[in-house]
């Protein structure tokens, strides 16, 4: 039996979630699927961000895979309860792991999410942490040029940590949060400067380790484990794949050649 | 609807695991059922551990739970898989939320291990970790001293930090590690104290934390979570209560009246 993962994401963002789910549980094979010509979803009304998750979702549907992980906070917020309802195998999304992996960590019930604009806009991750207690405090901030800036490589440097610091400022200032939670899948690559702008005493989270981390706990409640060793991970993006491979290089500092058995392919939806 | 989370342990340990669900979890009820009768578990053979086990899950069977929590490392060891297969209800263990979290957390692919002597003659951990991931070095370190040490309060102290530091030596000196599992469920009150021997650089993974965590995960999957605001909690021991109050007590410095609307009855299988 070789049923895979399947991972949707808007676009390359995700790959954060794909990486950690190759390391976490490397005899696992892996579909993504990235809507790389109609991303970012953020600025998008709900209904189509819906209908293009569905999208992705049945073009997973008709290859074997055994679990869904909706790697896009985006995609999480406005299709993930509908999904559940709707599919006959577990479905993940990115929101609430890193809400439960902040609910575990903190000592002073004191949280603070970081995300771009739409995420923070949302509600989502207070939203998900109230669902579990609500007598938590949770402070959102929005850093709008995080995602720029990752994708164009910069992720230490003067500049990275310039911008960093400035933007996390209103964070560290003015709440005594014990907890970050990095609520958008492209911080994790700034993970380093965002815990050296915070401090030592910050616990930070990254919703990408704790989807992978709680993707192998339902993987397991659910028997689904694979007895594979050697898993062929496949990559289908729906917009250019140049523009994919040089993010993704970038991103994870090789090239796509040296990940083992990987295939590229550009699709129509 | 107000279906609990049923928790069973060979005795006092369990109540780390208790306690992290209802801080992580405070709207959530807690049926826990202790053997405070015939334990330890540790020293059983596995036939036996598996019908004692059986026994208390069919004594919560009937308390209208949703979920089973093995929150004994020996139980998990023994019962585990044969619970998921007969069972209608979600189940989980202590031993795969620990796995899970150390593999999330370690960078160098070095996870020590450190429980009772049939926890670690069990192997159930480097089972557990390298069943995901067989790349990974597991070292398991045995610590006779630490249970009979909680259950007699001591906790810091001079007395208990040379016990613990003389016990994992050979874990800090032979091998290196980056994380630390905490294999038995009494150990997470030790966690400062064992922190401060092995120092700073090693990442302590608790498994009563990390259960309580995956609890979360596991109900949120199932559609299980409470609108429940105020659990009436419910304890059943086999054994002397007075011994388990004591314990109790000098566990969570607070006394059992303390704690909300909690029942604490003795009982029969």
């Amino acid at each position: 039996m070789d049923r895979a993962i399947g991972v949707i994401d808007s676009g390359v963002g995700g790959l954060t979630v794909a990486h950690e789910l190759m390391r976490q549980l490397p005899n696992e094979k892996i579909i993504y699927i990235g809507d790389t010509q109609r991303c970012p979803y953020g600025p998008r009304p709900a209904h189509e961000v819906k209908r293009f998750t569905m999208e992705l979702v049945r073009f997973l549907m008709k290859k074997n895979i055994k679990m869904i992980v909706v790697a896009c906070n985006t995609a999480t917020a406005f299709a993930l309860d509908d999904l559940k309802k709707e599919l006959p195998i577990p479905v993940i999304g990115v929101i609430q792991p890193g809400a439960r992996a902040a609910i575990k960590s903190t000592k002073n019930n004191k949280i603070g999410i970081i995300g771009t604009e739409g995420t923070i806009a949302s509600q989502a991750y207070p939203e998900a942490l109230k669902k579990i207690n609500d007598h938590l405090e949770v402070t959102g901030l929005a850093c709008p040029l995080f995602v720029p800036m990752v994708e164009k490589g910069k992720l230490e440097g003067d500049q990275a940590k310039k911008v960093v610091e400035e933007t996390l400022m209103p964070l560290k200032k003015a709440t005594e949060i014990d907890t970050l939670i990095l609520g958008c899948t492209h911080y994790p690559l700034l993970e380093d400067t965002i815990q050296a702008a915070m401090g030592d005493k910050i616990q930070i989270i990254s919703s990408s380790e704790e989807t992978a981390r709680e993707t192998s706990a339902i993987l397991e409640v659910n028997h689904l484990n694979t007895t594979n060793r050697q898993p062929n991970h496949h990559f289908f993006m729906t917009g250019d794949l140049k523009q994919f491979k040089a993010i993704y290089e970038s991103i994870f500092k090789k090239s796509l050649g040296k990940l083992k058995s990987a295939k590229l392919e550009k699709i129509a939806l």
